[in-house]
């Protein structure tokens, strides 16, 4: 694991005092101390995480909800101080408070201090829904888990080199969802129960029924809805069989790509006269500029 | 995304004059006009599918019901002119009309004069059903986006290349169905309740057995049947492992040839001085003497 | 599709009279009619099959009972004259018949002979049994399909020369399912209901907690049965996530076995010495005796 | 299946005794002795495993009860005897004793001794859970197969050296389902029945959500716990599709990496006249150059 990220950069020499050791501390992992910060931050985000998620559950709310709030403070505490730290070292702290990384860290402190303005007083289901609200913004802090996950940015890239095929995918899962969903509207939707009244089926309009083809063609299959007729049956179990295949394809590219990109890692020999890299194992001439390597 | 279809050939030159530029923007998006067009039509289509799903939700269309059928005859105007236009410019428009492009369009624009024809007018359920068919004549919309995926076609091939493997794992599906379908069918069917009356089980027949087995294999698994007793349930653990892992090999099938046509890509160059094959695409020296490519 | 199988040697010169050219359309299909003979035995299978299928269910067996009586014979009589033919015409016959296809074709016809005997009458359910017995038995037909996939073979040795992985695969499979079943009994065995009375759960015993460890580690996930308990659920999860993700390492394997089985179909030149063959694409002497190829 | 595993070193020559047969026999088999302990031990782990299995379930407990009793103190006394000669004839028994095999071999046979012992008794269902909590611990006999799968070594290494990865995709669901579980909570929490009473619907809870997402992802769907208003469907699509099409990325990283280390199975020889690479494994003459290697 990757650790740090190189959000900002270095300070002038003249600056390089305690500003700048704080920066390799807390932006990179370098150095020990580097590492033993990122190891501390990912226990408390956990930790943090840990508490929203127990603040939920009413039983234990009963019971702990004055150890739940006074953890909740401290961590948000922390995390202020965190926050106030990466800005005071970072040479251009805006660039930071609006990168992603910024917007996380600032997400992760805010609703608590929400909570406490008279703001977020409401009465009844109004402040429930609210308080549900902070809850999900709280657990946002598990994303501040990405300051230590620099390797998915190489993921992301091949994702979006691959853009294409991802398109021609999605728009198959789409044509599919929609026709299938249609079908279904039709063949299912209008149920009568025993006494010829209509009943409610889970097909009784479009939406619905892309609801259940998508839950259908990802081989989820909750259950809740499902066809009873002879020909909605049968349009089920091939939508069951496409869903099922369906998976091959991309896979199938995926992984011819991902091993193209190895071999590409051929040798690393470089070629004195143009400086190329790239060569084959098996080369004797330059491929760019003729010279015998 | 490659956009754009070549369906009609180009014009001779002497009609090179609005025919030609409107044939560039329709049909091809080499140009920015093109390109725009493109992307409102993707706007379009996607809409007009949204105001057929929304029709379908009772609510929507009791509350907002004048505004939908308002929309729907916006897109259906706006699909026919679209159509009338890529048949005005195209120099073979028997061609296109006949072709699967030309079967959607027309599709997408007949099903909104249907119903307001009065042939469509009949008695309750009746005329219900005739809607539900014509809402998912309308969903055929959707297949408008073919029009922009010609990426799709390399993928039909690849597939129609493989057709031989992909019937004997089609066959290999429909053997595992038709016999542990019967099986349980065996097994499980003819279930009593406690007065020793039959019930219902779900297993009562063949076709039921396989639908259950197909749910059961895709791993979709609604639970509205599953077996009860226990050699049941052991026949079905074994058909839940067989589909569980009866996706490996196709997949790596499909790995091993998108692996190998990636690899082919390198070029059929021929190097004058040594006869050599195999140079990359980028390469303007041959790599086993040295000469220029 | 690879049609036709040699399941028997040709005949010696002297009998090359009608017995070899019925052999050669029904055990072999290099010729129109041998194509023709596959393509009319494909059609008989599957309507066979779905007679079966039909007569299985109790609606439509009260309305077209007798035509599916006579359809059955039909086909028998069909298959018992193929099966004739082929043993006719094959040069072992005892071969052809104790052979994997023999004993397929020969079940084919056995069970509507079995029931038209005295032996299969019987009271009550036990003659419902042995209907529902002789329709599984009838079902085997579809077996019959195997004459045609001869490339069926090459993935059954291919799975051969892989048992050690998939021992390996499976014994891990075994021992999960094992481990947590024991463990899902240990948690959620002894439910009791709101009036303290034990009720079953469904993890009442080992192999019924294993069963729910098959559904849940292949995805299935039928719902019939699933943990209540908040130690059982977070074991369930970590259950799902293994076999969600258990997948990607068979998966993986394959595809990397069927990629080198796919390069070392490299060149097919055979060297002049030695006549062995293997040779890389850019090998000039070869590698087993020395010799310039 | 690559049979035995070499926990312990050889013996010096002067106690190549019975001692050192002994050990062939019961940690190595290279020889039919070997082979034969092996296949033995296999059976009597299956079969000690399926007496647990059975003991658990009421109705063959009250039946067979006796015989059961007599089976497990059968096998636990043979597998004593096995793990007193592991001990007596391995060079260094503390090693074996605290490795991975001892500590499975050692709880193989704990749990019935401590049946014996009067320690473990106790009233109701305290004892139940004891009783149930013993079953768990003999049913981890089923790791005594790890003895004889060595090659399960290679992949745990793998997966070791592939761990930066890992972290990355189980970070990723644990992000996925920490979010989209808080998320549900929100939409679908505090859900009304029709007399305006709050009721219990499976997202009371963000560690509830969290179950259900996980639920969802994996494509288990249990259909116990399903949103119910339409933004709810709409982000449990949303979630659905994200783990039918999550599982692509690492199958096809693995894949790649699978390749590329069946591809260094090419040996690292080098040829002394020419001096090249990349000569297979069953090559006797260089394919550069035809120099014997």
């Amino acid at each position: 694991m990757e650790l740090g990220t190189n959000v900002e950069s270095r300070l002038p020499e003249d600056d390089r005092s305690w500003r700048q050791r704080v920066y390799e501390v807390v932006f990179e992992a370098d150095s020990p101390a580097g590492v033993l910060f990122d190891v501390l931050l990912l226990i408390a985000i956990f930790l943090s995480v840990l508490v929203v998620m127990l603040e939920s559950v009413e039983s234990i709310r009963l019971r702990h909800g004055a150890l739940l709030v006074r953890a909740e403070w401290f961590f948000t505490i922390l995390f202020t101080v965190e926050y106030a730290v990466r800005i005071a070292c970072a040479r251009r702290p805006l660039r930071y408070v609006f990168s992603f990384y910024g917007i996380v860290d600032l997400l992760a402190i805010l609703p608590t201090y929400l909570i406490a303005l008279p703001i977020t007083s409401g009465a009844g289901t109004q402040r429930l829904t609210t308080i549900r609200a902070l809850r999900l913004l709280r657990a946002f802090r598990i994303f501040k888990l990405a300051h230590m996950l620099s390797e998915a940015e190489a993921l992301r890239n091949a994702i979006w080199a691959a853009r294409a095929k991802v398109a021609v995918f999605l728009s198959f899962v789409v044509i599919s969802v929609v026709i299938v969903g249609s079908a279904m509207h039709l063949i299912e939707g209008g149920r009568m129960d025993d006494s010829g009244e209509a009943t409610s089926s889970g097909f009784d309009s479009i939406p619905e029924s892309m609801y259940w083809a998508v839950v259908t063609m990802t081989t989820v299959g909750y259950g809740d809805v499902s066809p009873v007729t002879a020909v909605g049956k049968a349009l089920a179990a091939c939508m069951m069989l496409l869903g099922y295949c369906m998976i091959i394809v991309p896979t199938g590219i995926v992984s011819a790509e991902f091993a193209q990109a190895a071999k590409k890692n051929i040798t690393v020999r470089v070629c004195e006269n143009c400086m190329a890299e790239g060569h084959d194992k098996d080369a004797q001439y330059c491929k760019y500029c003729g010279t015998m390597l």
